[in-house]
Formats: structure tokens, sequence, C-alpha cells
């Protein structure tokens, strides 16, 4: 892997730019607490060079191994599923609330857990969502400038390119990884300014049509999704309560709103498999009525997709849908990544599940009665999946139904 | 190195064996914090696994990486010195109060700060040990069971081997650390249970004793040590406040006691060089009066000790008296390791500066007024060097004058 990483390495070094300049837009003087799997060691400490030269007071890395969380399925006593560091993460809370802005690197094995009991990972990662939720809270609410930025991890790479060599995987990997931040880019930083833009143009565009649903056509596709009540659509930049325009996600290539739960009609048919949990689920077909799904047919994964829908009433009901150009540069890699950084950013697509309150136009002030009586849905589960194509359309439709050409074979026409 | 830690893969296996049930001994369902460096991660993962099957309800492992370290001193604002994670510290400590027990595996590169700026240095250090006071307190007042242990770090092995190819000064260094651990015996635990009772049998007949004094006599060395009143001897296994017997160091050979600050007579030559502060000071030759340094040479380094002993009041006089005879392994291997862990280890021993409260009969209950006028000293500083050899002799005196013999040539004649 070090070769790979070797002949890579101005790339990389424009990847920690990217990271901390466009990702975190990190503060003279800020605080930096990140995390990352020891393998991305090369990338954290290009990170940790590119935020001290921005300034950073203090960076901090949380290194996780692989191999040590194996050795805890392996070998502990059956109560251990049970903890978690609640110290560190409430450490990490304290951190935020201090100001310190917020990076992980992504990129893990796909397969990690693979054979082991999932009554122990279910177990074990309920107690860690629990024990994360303070830090977790101020990252969703964007108390902080947060980001997260990919690594070619071997294993992942692996599972992207499970026909060729390791090392071949590996670099190959890269070559998309790069594509995709636009960390190849001769000037990544402009280039991102000009993402950016485009995705605001997009996103207000789109909030200023109000429209009142999107209609979805394509091979075996004929999908109106209702919008919420007073939606507004985001992407891209984003701006943190501490008042830093950060870039959340790099990758990004979307720009959402929230659908309204009970207004989704119609049939629609995945663009791409859908990786959850472990297992693939394959051409994935399904038909709403009044909002919620009441075919759900899959050629492989079926029960798994079945399983999913079935974890509470808001499982059956659309929770975002986002619009991707068929020409961004994950959709033209073509490749399935495993990862939702990457996969959900190849295609438009819908979740099932919890929906956002951000995207709203009067956000900061929704309850939670407003966010359910303009159709926002509320469920544990919050599950992408890709339903764009260069063969598919996109029509925004009017209170009268009238339609406002969206995308066209896939790319944007508004 | 991958090389040389496979080769020594079952000493590596036994070394986490000591590290968990002899340096630790973890309770069943008991938490473990851990921390090392990112090349000591072949021996953490053997550890978190031998905790594990020891019944550790959860390990976490906080790893640190010298380059990015190294990346602060090179590109930081100058502010940023006067920073250091108090989120993660104080987390640390609320997992040690929450009962974790602690392991740090030591054998950090002696040079790595060489060239950086100081000033700097000591900033850091200061805002690091302020962060890290309410974690220390709870070690250093053994509140829970901790250990250290060695990992032969690649830049620490140049250093103690400078002369032969790294890979091979990490292959010497490991054997020397598997036998000073005694991860290299047939049964490491029994060797390390014998050792303990030889070292409990000489802490409770040098106690027993109650000398007033120990005389040193050797080439360049005729010292009279004063022993504070009521002191007892310490070394080996020693039991936490939770109740656990553990060993904090591994390797330990030394058993040891607080001196009178004001009744050290004499004059004493180091028998191996003294590596403090990345310079090496060699020679010591030092004539005490009433307990103080009235006389301080050396043939190298001898400003650096003048600053030393210049600190404060009490770094003139004596916080520590330790005996190691000269056949334990660490001063068998005649090595200078430039790491207290070992070099502390490899010879009888004084420490100038802070005495230690812990080594008195009435330890659990001795005012800060009662240390001092036992003789106890108080200073910033505790630095130890060697005194002992095979050609130095050890003495225990009563209030009489009169001489019990406690080392000859450099081993036990007690």
């Amino acid at each position: 892997m070090d070769t790979q990483i070797s002949t890579a390495d101005a790339r990389l070094d424009k990847l920690a730019e990217v990271a901390v300049r466009v990702g975190l837009n990190l503060a003279e003087g800020q605080e930096l607490v990140m995390t990352a799997g020891v393998d991305a060691l090369p990338l954290a400490r290009r990170i940790t060079e590119a935020a001290y030269k921005a300034g950073a007071s203090l960076v901090t890395t949380i290194l996780s191994d692989d191999q040590s969380a194996l050795a805890r399925y392996k070998y502990a006593r059956d109560e251990s599923f049970d903890h978690a560091p609640s110290w560190l993460f409430e450490g990490m809370a304290a951190a935020y609330r201090e100001g310190a802005a917020r990076l992980a690197i992504v990129g893990d094995d796909p397969n990690l857990l693979a054979g082991v009991d999932p009554a122990k990972i279910s177990r074990a990662n309920r107690a860690r969502s629990k024990a994360y939720r303070p830090a977790l809270e101020l990252i969703t609410a964007s108390a902080i400038n947060w980001t997260l930025v990919p690594f070619a991890n071997a294993a992942w790479a692996r599972t992207v390119f499970p026909d060729v060599a390791e090392e071949v995987a590996v670099a190959k990997l890269w070559e998309a990884l790069f594509a995709a931040t636009r960390a190849d880019r001769p000037d990544p930083e402009a280039a991102w300014a000009e993402h950016n833009a485009t995705l605001l143009r997009k996103r207000e565009t789109l909030t200023g049509h109000n429209f009142r649903a999107l209609r979805f056509s394509g091979p075996g596709t004929d999908l109106k999704v209702g919008l919420a009540d007073g939606h507004a659509w985001m992407g891209g930049i984003s701006t943190a309560r501490n008042g830093i325009q950060s870039n959340p996600n790099i990758p990004t290539e979307e720009v959402f709103t929230t659908p309204h739960a009970a207004m989704t009609e119609g049939t629609v048919s995945a663009t791409k498999p859908l990786a959850h949990g472990g297992t693939l689920i394959r051409d994935i077909r399904v038909r709403f009525e009044g909002g919620q799904v009441v075919e759900a047919h899959a050629s492989s994964g079926e029960a798994v997709l079945q399983t999913m829908i079935g974890t509470d009433e808001g499982a059956r009901r659309l929770g975002e849908v986002a619009l991707v150009p068929h020409s961004s540069p994950i959709a033209q890699s073509g490749l399935l990544f495993f990862n939702t950084l990457f996969d959900e950013n190849a295609a438009s697509h819908i979740a099932l599940g919890q929906a956002y309150k951000k995207c709203f136009l009067n956000a900061k002030t929704l309850t939670d009665e407003q966010f359910a009586q303009a159709g926002g849905n509320s469920s544990l589960i919050h599950v992408d999946w890709m339903i764009g194509s260069d063969q598919v359309d996109v029509d925004g439709l009017d209170a009268a139904g009238h339609a406002t050409p969206v995308m066209r074979r896939g790319e944007w026409a508004i």
C-alpha cells in the first residue's frame, strides 16, 4: 500500500488541503478533533500539517484499529457488548462545546464484521450510539463546522474491485477518490468554489419554484414524490451555528429536500444495487400509495428489504429526495462504492425513513409538531437508494399539476 | 521492523500476558485504558487480546503519532504551545474514577524533539502537565492498578545501538526487553511471582532493620545517605486503593526508600552516564554536606547538571535511594537505555529532588508537615542517577554507627 500512497503524494496533499480549507474551513485558532483508522495515517498526518498551517491551535487524532475491534468480538465476555467508552465520547462533546471542529476520515472495511454474531454487533452499536449521542447531537445540529473525507483502505478497495490484485484495487480506488473529491484538479479549492456555487444556484432555483411534487420517469419508474409544505433545498456548503461555512461531506454532489410523508404515488425501480448491513439488495422495485410502500420486491436480498421497511411506521415512507446529475464524477466512475458518502452522490436518490428538519424555509424555528404537519417523516432508519440514471427524467409539478422540466436524461434542465 | 516482530511473536504474546496478568493484574469486568505510539500497535493488539481473555469489559487504546507531534512544532502558530487536549485527559480521569485500569506502552524516540525550540517544548509540556494533572493524580495516588511496559521502537533502538543497522538494533533491543521483562522465560508469570517474593523479602528485611543511614563505598565513592525517620522500603508488587495488587513497572528490579533531606554526607561518583533532557551527562561527581550538594562536576554536560540542581532548594537534596543488584538482567545487559524505566533498574541509584510519601510506615496518614519533619524532601524535579556497580559495597548503619553488610561487590549480602 505504501507504494500507492507515495506515488499519489501530491494528490494526498491536495486532499488534505480540501479537507481543511473546503470541508472544515477551519478558523484561525480553532482546535480540531480528528478520527481515523490507523491505515489512514498518511492522510491524517497531512491533514494535521494542513490544519496547523491554517492556524489550528491543536490537532488531536483518535486512531482506531480494526484488529483491536475484532479482538473484542473474538475474546470478550458477553457483558462487554453493552459497554462503550462514554468517557471518550463525552470528552469529544466537551471539545466541540469549547469550539473544536470535527473531521472524520472514512473508508472502513465493509466486510470487517462478516462472521461476527449479529446480536453482539447490534448490542455494541446500541451501547456506542447511546454513549456517542451527546457528541453526535452537536454535529447533526451543526453546532460546529465538521466534515467527512475518504481514504482508500485496502479492504475497502478489495470490495469495490474484487477481481484485481490488492495494490491495483487500491490504486484504482484512489483514482476514483481523487476525482470525486476534486483533489486531482489543478486548483481544487477553485473547483470546489465553482461546484458550491452551482449547487447553491440549483438550491435557490428549486426552492424558488416551490414545487408541490417531483415526477420521476424512466425504465420501470413512474413516481410522483410529494414535497413537504415550506420545504427548502439544501446541498453543498452549509453554515454552522458557530458561523463558519463549510462542506460537511467531501465529496458531495446532491441537492436534497424533504418529501411529504403522505403524498408519494407510483412505482420506482432502483438504478443501482443497495449495500445495506452487509447484504447487497439488487433490482429493488417498490410501489407507493398515499405516501406508503405497499409493494416491495428485489431480485436478491428481498428479505432484508422487507425487514428494513418493517422497522417502524415511518420506514415505509420517504424522508429525503435528492437530485444528482449523471455527469457528476462519482456517477461517471460507474462504481458501486459500498459506502454511503460515495454511493448517495452517484445518482438521484430517495431515502426511506427519517426526514431532515434543516430542509425547511423556517428550519430555525420549526417545532416537531409543525415538522410533522408539513409532511416531515419520522423513523429510526434513514436508508438512501439510487433511482436516477441517464435514462431518467425529472419534472417539477405545481399545485395545478403543470410540469416544469428539472432533469432530462439525468442532466439538469432547470 | 515487521520481520523482527514476527520472529519474536511468541515472546510478544508472553510480554502481553505479563502486562495484563502481572503488570495490571486486571480484574474480571474491569475496563482498560491503554496509551501507545502507533509503532507499538503489534504489542497493543496482543495486550488487547490478552485483556479481553482476562475478562476486560472494554479496552480503549489512545494511539499517538510522532510525525503528527512534530508537525505541530513545525507548523503551528506560537499560541498553540499553551494548549493541551484537556477534554481527552479529563475523559481519561473520568474512566479511572469509574474503575478503569491504566496501561502505557513506553519506548519513545529519545531524540524526537532534537532541533525543536526548547521554549516551545517547555510551554507545551507545561500545558500538557497541567491538563493531565487530574488523571496523573489518580495514578500516582495508586487509586487504580496501572503499569508501564516497553516496546522496541526503531528510533529508540538506533539510539541504544547507534553502530549497527536499524533492523539489527531493533532485534538487539527486543532481546534486552524480553530478558528484562522476563517474557523470555518458559513461565514468565512464575518468574515474576518468584521475583516479587524476593523483592518483598528484601523490603521487609531492610524495613525491619530500620537503618539510620546507608554507606556506599567504591571507586570515587564514600557516601553516607541518611534515611528518613519512619521510612519503609518499597519495590515490586504494590496494592492500589481499589485493592488490586499489581506491578506498576515492567521491568522493575529496585527496592527503594526515602532518604533524610538533611543527613547525607560525602562524595559519590556516578557509575553510568545520565541521559537528561536530551543531554548525556558523563562522569558525575558530587559532594554532599548536611544533605546538600556543595560541589558538582561532570566530564561533559556539567552546565546541564548545574542548571538541574539549581532548579530549587530541594533539587540539591536527595529524594530517593534505591538498591539494585548487579546480577539483575538489566544491569547484566551492560546497556544504557536512555529510558528511565530501564536505566533506573540497571544499578543502585539515588535521585535528587522530590521524595515519595508512600515510602513511610505510616504512609496512609502522613501529613505534609510530618513528611517534611521526618526528612522528606520536596522539589519540582526527581532525577535518578546510577551509583551502583560490581565494585560498590553498601552497609546499613544503626544509630550507634554499627555497620551491617547490605551489598558486597554489587550483590545482596543481607
